[in-house]
């Protein structure tokens, strides 16, 4: 039996994404679809335009059999502690043969031949590393420097990385080799609009159709069932959910904590607090606060990431600890009826406890052998995710505590 | 010389304060007259309805000399923290001779005697304190009871304390008694409307008046420098504050904090955490989430006191600390051209670092005999609560950091 694992966050679903399933289908003829998908909060560092549970609703009806929520402590991490939480999560399910990512190139030996550079850190590739972050080059750049030289007899292109579907490639690949999993990756060639290209073609980028929906145009590019879903989200008052809504809240935080508050957690190294603290004392809204934080070392979303990390009080050890232990549960956010054989296989033989119920939560860990103090932090960040991201509602009745505690979308 | 000292709030002027300044300097007949005032969080656990400058600035227009913030982590305490605070500072000034205080009566043998009771604990007060609080009743209600019982036999009407006027008076003389202050106390007699009464008489309460202005209704007993200072900060678009307002922010913290972190603060005893976790979930503003909180053990003012601990994070040990070595600096709001020879004498004389100029902060402390990391501890939430409220204006374009940065009025 072939079952495919897929990694997305689905903000909002669009053909790209359905181009993406099909092709995958076509490459591995899976008899299933599983997939693991952001919650509220995305790697992006942004809250999700709308709800998981209206994301997985589109997922489902897009032809994912079975669909489960990456811990926000991964979700909102960089490339590499994204891919780790994903790929552990498809791994621990012991029944995912296959995955597939897009990327912009298919050379999926090259690929592989770099995450070993990554993941082996090999003495000529530390040396060279630590050289060019001396030189002041950011960890990302740095990195794509020392990979650069170490390959250039191949003949390849490792201009590659630079692309940042190849960086999560990457990183799957990686993580995959760190897991000795058995899963065999798969790449395909993404189609359509670069990543950040704010045109909607035929196929549209998410970012484009987030500003089409900002700017309440006519959104194309997006498959019926799904653009659905998306208004019956907006016209009920939940959503759609912008970075800019989190304004009020990182400036009070950030205010509170002050620099030594946030000198505190995950991310704040190199003058970050500083500039932080500094940004707020003349910014207005959220977009003139990144833009004074911004420096060439900083992208904006290594920014909003940290921006994340600040409103939830985001501990070094709590990130430090959950990339080395991995997901402590596996959350279930949605099935279609056919995905019930599928979610009986992975309940038989996944490692980690499975969670469709969330109040059942603390039973289910003592089922299997799990780190039950990480679980339950992961689990606590994730309510408290959900709860939060419920009171950015526009609807003041819709925003409703423990949204969390309703059951796994069933279509 | 006869230096009076006053422990003001202020939150607005009204006549009623005319009418204590004028009665208390016919009483004590003062060469200058000095007052302490909260900042901008008074001692109900709210925002003031305007800024703390613009509160110095009627002080001093309705006669006061020269006028000093009582640091936040005193101003948003109960009676006995509040007043420990405000007395500590008039004692430091080592210049004035004599407070006076309105109180439900003008009994002050009485409350001296009450006063004694409190600070002296004999071993019978104590007995019967931990009766009354093992009945369950809150500490305030117990220490009445116990009060009552040992005095009865003085045919004194020790209902008297059960007034909140009388409460604070009492506190002052504690506090007196506690620093063995060589002050003399004074009690005048309130006139107009009890505390809590919401209609505008001849002399209103402050709280009638919040009201009137939260309505926008026509205001009465008001002096006419006040009303000026308060349409001129209202027009500014600084003002008014209200509890209100802080509801969003309180809602994103007690979600953040939830149980256990509330429970790490100052005064989340009893349930309190609970009690505030549960109510959030179904609250859509301040006033809903406040009932939802009350019990018969605490009163409005004792859970709002909190949300502001929640607010600030205000941890116990910074408290008890403050409670044990009172404030370490005193900090100079405004003066009157009259008001410079007072001050001039305060500076030679006082135990504590005049603080007129924020960014001299720490140079003043070095020449002073002080606890530096708890003056640092309490200064910095002054100037947090200063930006904080900074953030509720209005206008977008008042909310500027730093307004602690401006130089002490001066008329």
């Amino acid at each position: 039996m072939k079952i495919l694992g897929i990694i997305v966050e689905y903000n909002p679903l669009h053909v790209g994404h359905m181009y993406h399933l099909k092709f995958s289908s076509n490459l591995v003829k899976p008899d299933f679809v599983v997939a693991v998908m952001s919650g509220n909060f995305v790697q992006r560092g942004e809250p999700a335009i709308i709800d998981k549970f209206a994301r997985a609703e589109m997922a489902l009806k897009a032809g994912v059999d079975a669909i489960f929520e990456l811990p926000t402590v991964y979700s909102i991490q960089d490339a590499s502690g994204f891919a780790f939480g994903a790929v552990a999560l498809l791994n621990s399910m012991n029944v995912v043969t296959d995955i597939v990512f897009g990327s912009e190139t298919n050379d999926i030996r090259t690929l592989s031949k770099i995450a070993s550079l990554i993941v082996e850190e090999p003495k000529e590739y530390q040396r060279l590393l630590k050289k060019y972050l001396k030189q002041g080059l950011s960890f990302p750049n740095a990195r794509r420097r020392t990979i650069s030289d170490l390959l250039s007899h191949e003949r390849i292109d490792t201009d590659q990385i630079r692309y940042s579907n190849n960086i999560l490639g990457l990183e799957y690949l990686a993580s995959l080799k760190r897991l000795s999993s058995k899963i065999t990756p798969n790449a395909i060639k993404r189609k359509g609009s670069s990543y950040n290209e704010e045109k909607i073609f035929e196929i549209p980028s998410a970012t484009a159709l987030r500003k089409a929906i900002l700017e309440n145009k006519e959104l194309t590019g997006i498959p019926n069932s799904s653009l659905k879903i998306l208004e019956r989200e907006i016209s009920s008052g939940r959503g759609p959910i912008f970075m800019d809504d989190l304004f009020e809240v990182i400036r009070f935080k950030t205010l509170m904590l002050s620099r030594e508050g946030l000198e505190m957690l995950y991310g704040f190294n190199e003058g970050m607090a500083k500039r932080m603290v500094d940004a707020l004392k003349s910014s207005n809204d959220m977009n003139e606060f990144l833009k004074k934080i911004k420096t060439k070392r900083f992208t904006f979303t290594r920014i909003k990431r940290r921006v994340l990390y600040a409103i939830f009080d985001v501990k070094r050890d709590f990130v430090m600890q959950s990339n080395e232990f991995g997901p402590q549960y596996l959350r279930l956010l949605g099935f279609t009826k056919r995905g019930k054989q599928i979610l009986r296989r992975i309940s038989d033989r996944c490692s980690l406890p499975l969670i469709s119920n969330v109040s059942n939560f603390n039973k289910s860990l003592r089922k299997r052998n799990v780190n039950i103090p990480l679980a339950k932090k992961q689990f606590e960040f994730d309510l408290k995710a959900t709860d939060f991201y419920t009171l950015l509602f526009k609807k003041e009745s819709e925003r409703k505590f423990h949204r969390d505690s309703q059951k796994p979308i069933e279509i």
